[in-house]
């Protein structure tokens, strides 16, 4: 069952129904306030995941801003969904853990970072090319030099890669040389951005924006999912709140409740939300308790020389102990941490 | 005097302060802590400028964010700036109201409103052709029909005009059609899209985000400056709190504090801030009393029938009640409101 | 009409229904959610109202927390409810100052104060004899020691005074030499403290927590109205936001929401919510124009040498020049500043 | 060593630091901004902190609100401070689960919940008795009679007892009948009421306000200490944000944060956060995972009839899987759940 609220004249709802019915949907409508109409839809899952889409790929005006999710949300498919790239897959149950520096500051830094990671553990490498700053004048990272070094990380370590993209006119060349494609949290509701990444052939890692609200992530999402792309990511970082003790307060309670209302992976990024390397692992064990599907975490080979947030990156040791800890907790849960892909060949030879 | 605080190694550095003494600068640098460097520029504000200017072109690594703002706020330059277009001037001491639909829904309902809003004593009129909707489903704007509308509305009346452009693509159009770009909460951080309008030859209207706190709104308007564009407008139009019984929490105090800190215009939004016109009047006096250079305001011919927000726009008669008062408080206040460009000769006959 | 929504036994429903319609009211029950009852009544306004202080009086299981506001809200009376002391009356459309120093330091100080604000047109003179203070190791005021010196003033000056009390002990003490019971931000859920106020002889002002929502505050007044004391000023003084360049956050939408739904007056403090003095006089001026009955205003002989909350205190040549500024916005506005009794004749010889 | 930061006149700051230095310290004293000194202790630990309470013990004029916790604070003490009662310990590394029904309703209702959370594992009993409710006439508990059947429940179970107490005049009584006092958010800054529980023989559990910040809720613990009370537990219970989709927003790196700077245990509230009890689980287990010292949770034999709180409540069987889980999660991290004192004899020859 379904139920969707756009404003449209009479005729074109008749044609909706129609159309409905005789995809073998039992349909009906009804006025509701404000001049719109709601329908409700019983049929089979499938069929009625199609009429949505049908929906969604023509521009209705005004459908319910905060109810609407067909696509995001458990109430036409309740399974929980799965995403799968290069070897990985995030939402099956297994606890992935993607790690890596925050901004790709050259060969060196990338590769040592990637091979630590690896080795304590994750599943996958994570590492800015793009940079959005506050300030126009910081440091924009390495820019597309920045994703031929991460395509080498991945040849060299065999770790899908996570980066992030700030223009939809970079979405082809990312996707080229990355396995995911972030949003950050800046660019939550930059719909053309969506709507690229939306028509991407890679997964799409979706932050939640700092002064967002958890159905304004969920409708982002399904921007993403309603332009064609399937596989969303979503990812809570912390948001505003007025405590300043911390860089952002962590909504593992947000956590919890996408979890309940939407069919996506959930991913936590503990690095951001504390802006201190000391708070890092009692998030990241919490986010392990609390349910959901995978850490963002941010790992430096020397975090004291870091270009950008070297106050909240782990060292490589820490990251490992951190590690031991999470499978101990997952473990308990009876779950697992997400493995890693095969080394490469060249890779086992070197090691 | 200039601080400015990258991280750089010391050649480069030294060829910085080399190149601000040839300009004519007195230049000292210091080490800050964290390997930043913190730059003293003494001597003329034009070369001060220029200089800074220099510095925003080439990207220096990891300036500090939250610091320098060499074109946003008065620290190179006190004075107020005002930004002119199509025969109106906002930041010029006047009180400047932009008023108009949220959304322009057709020909009819755009000119209705623009000729009353104009008749009652607006400067500009606001129009939204490109709607950034929080569902992918609700009415988007009518898009480029909706810019040839607002073009339409110009000639008849002769208010320039205010629309929001969301799509770096779409910035060449808009400031074909409209008079100042208007770049809208969800996009305050959307860098791609502050470049591109950094680089256009029309004024924009920078709209402060729901979570963005008032330092990262002048810097997003650094961010245009930098890019070239001298005439940014900021906005304020509510942010996210924990109180529901309003729509949003206009931050009034906000506006006093970006009037000492900036030397950039900033109006005041009370329609989006309240969420219900009930509201608006009160606010928009509130605006007006605590020293904002204007308004941007929703008024719709007949708000019941809106196709969005209409709850929170005027109708046209409660909108010239308003105007009437806001007369009478800029005037205590020793202050006008700003006019409109004169009719134009075609719209004379009309009327 | 009044509805009301408690969960009881059908029994005692049909006895409230019986007792209702004894006293000429037409009366209805309906289950509502959750086990409760929606209790409709008509009838003359006087009736409903002594019917639902019935109701008050017994402990009622469950009443619904949002909604039940006979006393504070418009549902049963519309009208305005001015509050007066002491030759003063705030809420019948003047524009009520009370100013003076955060905490009472010593005779000097205050009379220094109470003279140069009664001078530039103060209504009331405030002052804090218990500071609450964050630290304990902090100057808690002067006490007991520092209502005498309140008395002082008054005597000296003829202005009414308003300072806090912070123990239901202390209510009677502070009443004694005070002609406004105020509780602080901090207290405004400290219940024990709201009733013995209500039941006090002196009016209470009653200030918004940091953290509460406006129907929070509208409880809170509502268990001062309950208790008896029908003289009840709201004031907002900001609330925490994520924003860090303010103090709070002054919500002055909450304030002309609070004046549609609520018939007490409600003052505005913009010396607390700015932190700032430059700020001050914006918000003063902002709060005057959306509708408030008066302001609540720091104001120190040598703000610089103040024992507390000196950075956020206007000195008094500013307040004059506030005062002048604000005259001329109410009179813009068709109101007019709240006068000061008279000068006691002692004074009056003296000046 | 001990920053300190008062305003005094110089002759008093001479008399101290002669005094410190008379028991043994090396004490130094700087001007400090705003005409406050700095001094700085070196010694004996026991000596620093004997001076910090004789300190405490005068009214100093304007400790600096956000630095000075001799007591709460790490600073002079670095060791955990375990908090013991009635054969419970908290804050040994044993996580303890205080746990039972919002409000006690009456003697049948208690004691299943008792004996449902003993059996499950809970250390200690949580029950209301006196329930500050946001409206004056919603279900206030049932007072006195409440705090017997607590007593009772006690005698019959084993468990020690934590309930809320609202008002200075009822410290002793409650102290007479539960184990522990708790100040509910609403009064964290109650300082009377802070006051009056820290002259007390029995522990403090203080929960944070719904809008107060993390150094706020130290200072208020603070003032506990200050009071004479050695033993406080503080209580994470969820904040305000913009957030509506959960209660409030549990504040799980504000756990962290505790943790780190503070001596205290730290306990956390995860009913009141969600609101909703299908987030409790996840919460509590990520509470545990965090590094908190236990957890209050609401549970009630028959949730749906609760008089309040009812839909955040955990029916018993819910609750005893939780227990399971929380084992093992501690286990995986080295630790247990702190166990209750033993059943009665009664209580065992009923069992």
């Amino acid at each position: 069952m379904l139920f969707l609220l756009p404003e449209l004249p009479s005729p074109r709802v008749d044609a909706l129904l129609a159309q409905a019915r005789r995809e073998g949907l039992i349909a009906h409508a009804a006025r509701a306030q404000g001049g719109r109409w709601r329908l409700s839809l019983l049929g089979e899952r499938s069929a009625c995941a199609a009429f949505a889409r049908t929906l969604a790929a023509e521009p209705l005006p005004c459908a319910e801003e905060d109810e609407f999710l067909p696509l995001a949300s458990r109430a036409l498919d309740p399974s929980d969904r799965a995403v799968d790239f290069d070897g990985v897959s995030i939402g099956d149950g297994a606890f992935a853990v993607v790690a890596g520096p925050c901004a790709i500051e050259g060969e060196e830094q990338l590769l040592a970072a990637a091979r630590a990671v690896r080795e304590a553990g994750a599943a996958a490498l994570r590492g800015g090319a793009f940079k959005p700053r506050t300030s126009p004048y910081s440091f924009p990272g390495l820019g597309r030099a920045g994703l031929e070094l991460l395509a080498r990380a991945r040849a060299a370590t065999g770790l899908p890669t996570v980066t992030e993209v700030v223009d939809p006119a970079d979405v082809d060349a990312v996707a080229q040389h990355a396995s995911v494609l972030q949003v950050g949290a800046r660019n939550m509701q930059n719909y053309r951005l969506l709507e690229a990444v939306g028509r991407a052939a890679r997964p799409v890692l979706l932050k939640r924006g700092l002064g967002a609200r958890l159905d304004e992530l969920l409708h982002a999402a399904e921007r993403v999912l309603a332009a064609g792309n399937p596989n969303v990511l979503l990812c809570e970082r912390g948001v505003r709140s007025f405590e300043t003790a911390t860089r952002c307060t962590l909504d593992l309670g947000g956590v919890a409740w996408l979890k309940r209302r939407s069919r996506l992976p959930v991913l936590v990024d503990p690095s951001h939300a504390a802006g201190d390397r000391a708070l890092v692992p009692p998030l990241a064990l919490a986010a392990a308790a609390c349910g959901a599907d995978g850490l963002l975490v941010e790992v430096h080979p020397a975090p004291e020389r870091a270009r950008c947030d070297g106050e909240q990156s782990l060292a490589c040791e820490d990251f490992a102990r951190l590690m031991e800890r999470l499978r101990a907790v997952l473990a308990a849960l009876g779950r697992t941490l997400a493995s890693a892909p095969p080394l490469p060949a060249a890779a086992r030879s070197r090691v």
